[in-house]
């Protein structure tokens, strides 16, 4: 498999006619403390726009307006309320969790629910400081097939073991094929790690270098993985696509917005689907 | 009656000259609690954009800030607040309960407040957790000839007691018989039903099956029906509309998120008027 | 005087090269409880977009977020502190109270305590319910000539006494007066009138009768008072812009947005300064 | 050196492609009170636009929904909350305080807190409040030639003891010497005053004056010195860049808002490296 245009043709295939919001599945985000809310914002909007069927955001109650003021799309559940966890999180097919979410009590009682009630149908997208949280805890991963890791590489470092320097192509395959889950290493060229190879991604630019672009990135996945089949070729179309889209704003910009990327994904989409 | 631009050109004429907001009529939205405060601020997006003369939003007071960072154009009400209620919907003339109502007691009193005091001169349209309220409650309707009720197709059997198979355009239409309601049944192809008969809606895609879309057809129901004569073609010339501004959009877009098609409806009034 | 292009073209005039944002006004609006916060809001987008050098929202707490959201060019006092009002008061040169005042005890402390502290350099425009309360509560007007008042024909009717039957241009021009104060009577057609005589508004269509239209048009005219010369020529530049851009606006809408409206004020008022 | 395109040419270099967020700086902007909070605001919009890697805005809590509302690429902290100040400080590369900082006590802690703390590998830019109360206080500089000052010429009275008459260029040069900071001073004609000289601008136009325009310059000259060499080039291409674009946009506007500059500067940024 290689990560291009081509690809992005047979992943975004066109909706069939007969279809209604549920087909294209419910995708359930986790993040966002006081500090950080802009995160899980920034993973909302790329995964409405990548045409999640419905979208919902478990996220501290101070980021309720904010989340709303960007995407009256996404519904809201309150992350301090145990009851939100579990109706929220009991229809999800995707979930994701991370992009903000923090390291204190609060989010590692999240992460740990998250793993422990993940249920065989659904894929987990594992982000942000919820990857510091899963190596400083040891927490075990409970179905890795249908996990997507998506590390910086200092984060890599925290959950692999692997410094820097030591992160090879080779240690780096080694080390997912003993986690079990996918593995999107970002860097300034971002590499899948999955069961049967990887696939370094030709795409993206410095431009893109400013931060919430993973987040975007993060929900993109989610929202691929929410609609089309869930696999690593649906994971690596989300990943191209990002950087596409990144790469056409960065031919007129000097820096490229994480939400400028969303806005312009259905237009993308429809692009590829058409071709 | 058939749902296409010429309905369109009928309903949609030109505004008199000597006329100002009170003319084209007060909508009052009631919905939105902590959770799904999105979906009323959809709807209210829709009410305006379509025109409607003065539109209120009754909802959870949390939601107020995200409504006027949407719509300074509306105003806001604390539905915890009885007196609210009443000043309210006093001078209303369509009321619409449900997008993201909710289905606790508070939202049922909403629901049986609003059912207990329309008057005779105020339409209602009952959308999203209010037909489930409908329903679970048996709550009866003041005015059934004065009301729209907008399910889509698992709401529709908690309403008529139909199953899924059995929601035939026969069934359907002898349910609506005996509801005396006007039904607008969401599907994959919406379908109207009236006491003349039913009209299927020829227009829409798979790229508007995403979270809210019924929140803005909703929308878009009320602000008709505030500003043009109260019937059957009124209904059906929002629903249509609301799925051709959906198919335009999806030339360029994979999918079409709510929000934007609230923004075209203007434009495409103003071309309907002008034919 | 006529309202016409030629008057935006005397009015809106180049900006002298050596200024500073104090060489174009301190405008302090006040203005928008909890239901209405919508209305004091748009006042501020118009009075920005008119060019005015510091605008300042004096409205209760519950609006700050929302005016931010909107306007970070803003500043916001809280309206429940007394202290506010007089740190924001002493340095305006335009004073707009009423949109989306309200008419409770606060919002008549608020009107009082403005009409009070109104000093011989400063003009006010009053607006909304502070015209309700004027007319209940038999308010005088400390520097009439130095007022605007902008009601629509059932305020007037409360500050006048004249019912709407009896407002002809000959009763209205009377009243006018008698009170001293300028004299924007707001309705399908718009009238000024002013110590030498009224001149109706040529411009203006049904497509601008929704709810925020008039809160729009007293922020572009606090906006103007603030920088062009405090008199009837600017009050009514003021007027004709507002409703021009509303019909350039109506050739592609069925029904204009007051935010849209203030949007297009800076390129339209730069069109004017050129000719 | 001399203020023009070829200045941005230079200092506006194509971006290295082993790069991450890291490479760009993290800037920490501090202000923001209850009453201006958008001025924080439009300074972050700036920062964020000009490339700066990592945003963070130390503010009160009552701003952190409306910073999200417009840029969930920003993370916010607490001011209210010490322990936010050392976390979010001790990463710094460029730090911005002041803008609607106040002059409280609140105000002068955080001042004094960020000059205590600064450290030998921290820039630092004093804008608005912060200078007056630079100046009341008579705090000390730690590093001033790794500091920049933003006054107006009524700040810089209170910062250099030079009455407005008396700031001649050659008494503000010489007061430069004195404080051995960098020197942007705002006028109609701003001008930088460096160790090696004095720097007039020749952009900019009055359609720039208006609230705001002077936190999104202080906004541009931290997310420039956040990724590009930092010194007098770098502080004076921002200013430039800052006028330049406004002249742009006042080719067709008759006021231009401070936060439609900050939209156009990563299209004039890729402008400038490309040629």
């Amino acid at each position: 498999m290689e990560l291009n245009e081509k690809l992005l043709q047979q992943v975004i295939t066109p909706r069939p006619i007969e279809s209604h919001k549920g087909t294209y599945g419910k995708v359930v985000l986790i993040g966002g403390n006081e500090q950080f809310g802009g995160a899980i914002i920034m993973s909302a909007l790329a995964a409405v726009h990548s045409g999640a069927g419905l979208t919902t955001v478990v996220t501290d109650p101070n980021n309720h307006v904010a989340v709303h003021s960007h995407l009256p799309e996404a519904m809201v559940g309150d992350w301090t309320n145990k009851e939100t966890w579990h109706s929220a999180f009991e229809d999800a097919d995707v979930l994701l969790i991370g992009p903000g979410l923090g390291t204190n009590q609060q989010s590692l009682a999240l992460l740990q629910f998250t793993l422990t009630n993940q249920t065989k149908k659904q894929w987990i997208v594992i982000d942000g400081s919820a990857l510091t949280l899963l190596a400083t805890h040891s927490l075990a991963l409970p179905y890795p097939e249908q996990t997507v890791l998506t590390p910086h590489q200092m984060e890599w470092q925290r959950v692999s073991g692997l410094n820097l320097d030591e992160q090879t192509q080779e240690h780096n395959q080694q080390k997912q094929q003993e986690l079990g889950a996918f593995l999107v290493l970002k860097s300034h060229q971002t590499t899948i790690y999955g069961p049967k190879g990887n696939y370094p991604n030709p795409a993206g630019s410095p431009a893109m270098a400013t931060g919430g672009m993973g987040d975007t990135l993060a929900g993109m996945i989610a929202g691929f993985l929410a609609q089309f089949p869930k696999n690593e070729k649906t994971i690596s179309a989300a990943v191209y696509l990002h950087s596409f889209i990144g790469d056409q704003l960065a031919k007129e910009q000097y820096v490229v917005l994480p939400t400028q990327i969303s806005k312009e994904i259905p237009k993308w989409m429809h692009y590829f689907s058409q071709k």
